[in-house]
């Protein structure tokens, strides 16, 4: 099943299913209230999550790239959920910073209350998959220490536009960052350090994870900024491509 | 206005307007659903916030006794919402740290949709104020650099009891932690080095709060570990004090 979310001429939130050609729209209790061309949707998120809880540092090499040690454990994070962006939305610019890089990772949606569950029961909890981009001003992460001011900014979490719920991270699943057509970031899922169910397991014995909330997994080396009207598309192999705008400099 | 939260009998969650002894019982529209006495109340959070945004070091003396410099701009952090715990809970020791301690906070409660406020328009945007235990396992957090595994076990945000609407921070409101009864916090809210407003403003450049969001303005000097069976009360003058117990160490 391909989990969708969209905005009606009201402005109104709906979850959606995607088939081919076109998408069933849901009321909150499931029911097809109508179906819409593909062509016709106004996307957004594809669920609404409690939490965004990411992982630092999960490829190899973008350890390397960072000249960070490779963590024993995940280095966990949160981002907030007011920084959700949907799929084709514009990334804003902040006039805080000079540098917003983007980050291509694998997200993970939960599919029901997770907690303190084993590498082998995680699994279960998982609804399905869906791209991310872990947007981030680079020098407001070095300068703070701490990375949450950096990867909070409103629009600096790109969500979606599918919740894939037949598709599964093998070894070879290509993971890609394309900008202006040309590509960025390449690697395969093969190379994470910590494993989906790992990640599932490890933050469940942290924080009890609600249906919705979304693990967004690490990106692979090959970061790099964004300037102003880029064209940035997470690719991940076998799920939709997740493509957004680099808005420019904003003062305020 | 002195605003609750309380489950009842069928553990559903209520907001309540607190009299000297009496508590009115509002329905999700507001209106009053009745009246019970202040000794018969099963205590939860005063509000769900979407996010709990928390500041580090923006006391003086903390920031020394951490060996940590005075911060030019505020340094802020993410708790998730699924952390919270309401008052007389209790604070479930994780098997994975050695040392968790208290940090007693003043919290401000936000009333709006709030987003790139000034300093001046920052008062307008504040619901009201009430007390917060920003609960971190020391050892976590040294390990990590990054605090957010340290500081969003399940439990590890005490929140509440009162959301007061009428209350406002002077210079020389004192803020104490009591553990079983010993004062090992003891200072006033005039040493913060950012001022409510001034961190409602910081905060609503990066990320819009809405209504119910809580921020966590920071802990002073006299931050200290708890034993299980331990009683910790935040005190903060004008307030209703917070008080938790620290549950014996668990394994699973």
């Amino acid at each position: 099943m391909k989990i969708i979310g969209i905005r009606d001429e009201k402005n109104q939130y709906f979850q959606g299913i995607l088939e081919k050609d076109y998408v069933r729209v849901l009321n909150p209790e499931g029911e097809v209230l109508k179906e819409l061309p593909r062509e016709k949707i106004v996307w957004d998120v594809p669920r609404k999550p409690t939490k965004i809880v990411a992982v630092g540092l999960n490829y190899r090499r973008h350890a390397e790239e960072m000249n960070m040690p490779i963590p024993e454990e995940p280095v966990i994070f949160l981002k907030p959920p007011s920084a959700l962006l949907p799929h084709l939305g514009t990334i804003v610019w902040t006039p805080q910073s000079k540098q917003i890089d983007y980050e291509a990772e694998l997200a993970i949606v939960i599919g029901k209350e997770t907690k303190n569950v084993s590498v082998k029961e995680a699994r279960a909890c998982i609804l399905g998959f869906t791209a991310f981009n872990d947007v981030t001003a680079r020098d407001l992460q070095r300068k703070d220490g701490q990375w949450t001011r950096a990867k909070s900014f409103d629009t600096f979490a790109p969500l979606g536009p599918v919740i894939d719920t037949q598709w599964w991270p093998e070894s070879s699943t290509a993971i890609r960052l394309y900008k202006n057509g040309k590509i960025c970031q390449d690697d395969v899922l093969g190379t994470m350090i910590f494993s989906v169910e790992e990640l599932v397991s490890f933050i469940s014995r942290v924080m009890t994870l609600y249906p919705g909330d979304v693990i967004a997994t690490g990106t692979p080396s090959g970061i790099g900024p964004m300037q102003g009207g880029d064209r940035v598309s997470v690719e991940i192999e076998g799920l939709e491509p997740l493509v957004n705008t680099m808005g420019k400099p904003l003062s305020f």
